[in-house]
């Protein structure tokens, strides 16, 4: 556990810490795509603008069956001509090495994983740029409290990733909405973070939407309006769950933690966030800042140390490549719960890719 | 336990009870639809043929949610006026008992649950009597058996429940094709069982397929042409699951079990069937003889005394109504396992129909 960094070293942390290291888990990943990301330079999840739509598909299914189904293509981020691997291939090494049970949950998925998978909501998001960007999102916040309160019954702790390409955009959206200060604070798959982007196409939804940042009658309007559909998909799985959640993600996941603050009062004394030291060390970006304007949520990281790997594609995450998706700061933090070293980690991490690429 | 009826009273009937009785168990309902239920006479799943495409949703809305969402009419067989309740209040009321994790998987039901679901195959069947029922079984089976394995994971002990409109002409075609002897001995649920029809519209499936009975090349192939895509998700699921399973149904599961059997040769060593009195009593149909043409699988069963109730609707069952289905059988086995009386269970069922009807 000496591997596992908190950004926070309140009593709180150490606790929770204490709390779960005993306890099986199950791993749940929740995928959405929206329109959103095919917005060129917004987001880095996938090789094209258009292919970031098969990127949740072709992630889960990598995680499950160690390679992709839906077409050949790797899920990569894609810049200059380098590719840097999907952080599925993390999440798949630990899958593998801890004998996981994983669980691909279906907040609005436009191309579906070949895999079964919970069908949570159907139907992908929109432009935010329109806003409206999300139909029903307290119908799926609804059915996911039905999910959470199943899932309280066959485990006593949760490991909730996501796959949503350009969620960090979607985030700041919803974060934003609520009338919290994330502008210039998200994190990016890309090296290079396009915050101005990023909030000029928040301020266009807003704007569509007759929305006031910080004065809205429903939070879920800020979800219908910038959001995306996993937000409240993960947000209503928490909210029926009635066990320890660790939210496995970089700067969406306080998006969610804001929407369960301002929809019940949510009491976080149960949850924590786990992701890469890749988000945590990113300073075009402020995952801690964030989360001190929700609550008292536990921070941690882990680092997986790919400036000793020799996969060059691994070595870009270093550069500030991909940076987190698909839980894999979360499934690095149950291996190294569960007493895997870094190091052992790393070298399952490269055999995927080999085995992968 | 002394509730609990065994059709064959061998050593291993015994033995399962012994091994499973301290279990926790997960409880799943597989369902589809095919164009089949349609076929007027055919099936009392639904007060009208049309109505039984809704019947899966739903049945497992009822037992998830306590009431039906997707219409606000309940599922219900109506013969000459008078309306028997679907089975789904029994299970429902199990649930209700013991506080059961209930996962509903999607086959192919035309009309899907609204509530989360996994799933496992979109597509709905045909109407048998094309000799082109169902697309790319073996695909549905390979996904169960991925499903399967999960759940090994998270339980280890499974109980699977189906609602499949029609589903026992369905069942008899898959038999029939794969060489064994059914007809007139699958259960139904009308008080009249239309043997003749459902032997009609399988054999004009098998026809119309090109099959000559138990002379086909490809197991599968007796599902593509004349089965439903519950069957070969069931059998999959099965394949995939390390440990202990019921198959909670009546004459349907039989036809799993002999499309287990033609795919890999499966162990039924851990597997056994439980259904309800209704489908064991019913002399119109002999699931014992179906069985046994297969392998050494325990069929047990239970008898609410539906005798005792003062609700009209389930006092229908003792004359030949509805019978099985949602699992019914599977639900009550589960439930007198873990202590509860059948008075105890009645007077819950009776509570479930108060509040629904």
């Amino acid at each position: 556990m000496q591997e596992i960094n908190s950004l926070k070293n309140t009593e709180r942390s150490l606790n929770y810490l204490d709390e779960i290291k005993d306890k099986d888990f199950l791993f749940t990943c929740v995928i959405a795509t929206t329109e959103t990301s095919c917005i060129p330079g917004i987001t880095g999840a996938g090789a094209t603008p258009e292919l970031t739509k098969y990127t949740p598909a072709l992630d889960t299914e990598l995680v499950v069956c160690g390679k992709p189904l839906s077409m050949s293509e790797i899920p990569q981020t894609v810049v200059e001509g380098s590719s840097t691997p999907t952080p599925a291939v993390i999440t798949r090494a630990v899958v593998e090495l801890l004998d996981i049970p994983f669980l691909v949950v279906d907040a609005g998925a436009e191309i579906k994983p070949k895999i079964p998978y919970i069908e949570l909501n159907d139907k992908p998001g929109k432009d935010i740029r329109t806003g409206k960007a999300v139909d029903k999102p307290r119908s799926i916040y609804e059915k996911g409290k039905i999910l959470g309160k199943f899932l309280s019954k066959i485990t006593e702790y949760l490991i909730i990733g996501e796959s949503t390409p350009a969620g960090t955009t979607t985030a700041l959206g919803v974060l934003t909405a609520l009338g919290y200060n994330a502008s210039f604070k998200v994190s990016a798959s890309l090296p290079e973070n396009p915050h101005g982007l990023k909030r000029k196409v928040v301020m266009e939804g807003l704007k569509n939407a007759n929305i006031e940042p910080g004065n809205i009658d429903d939070p879920f309007d800020a979800v219908k309006a910038v959001g995306d559909p996993m937000i409240p998909a993960v947000a209503g799985i928490c909210a029926g769950f009635k066990n320890y959640i660790t939210l496995a993600g970089g700067t969406q996941m306080p998006a969610v933690c804001a929407l369960l603050k301002e929809v019940e009062n949510f009491n976080f004394s149960k949850l924590a966030i786990a992701t890469t030291v890749f988000v945590v060390k990113d300073e075009s970006s402020d995952i801690l800042n964030i989360v001190e304007q929700i609550g008292d949520i536990p921070v941690y990281y882990v680092d997986p140390h790919f400036e000793k790997s020799n996969h060059e594609g691994l070595k870009r995450y270093m550069e500030g490549h991909v940076k987190e998706g698909v839980g894999a700061g979360g499934a690095m933090f149950a291996a190294v719960l569960k007493g895997i070293t870094t190091d052992e980690l790393r070298k399952e991490i490269e055999k995927v890719c080999t085995v992968v690429f």
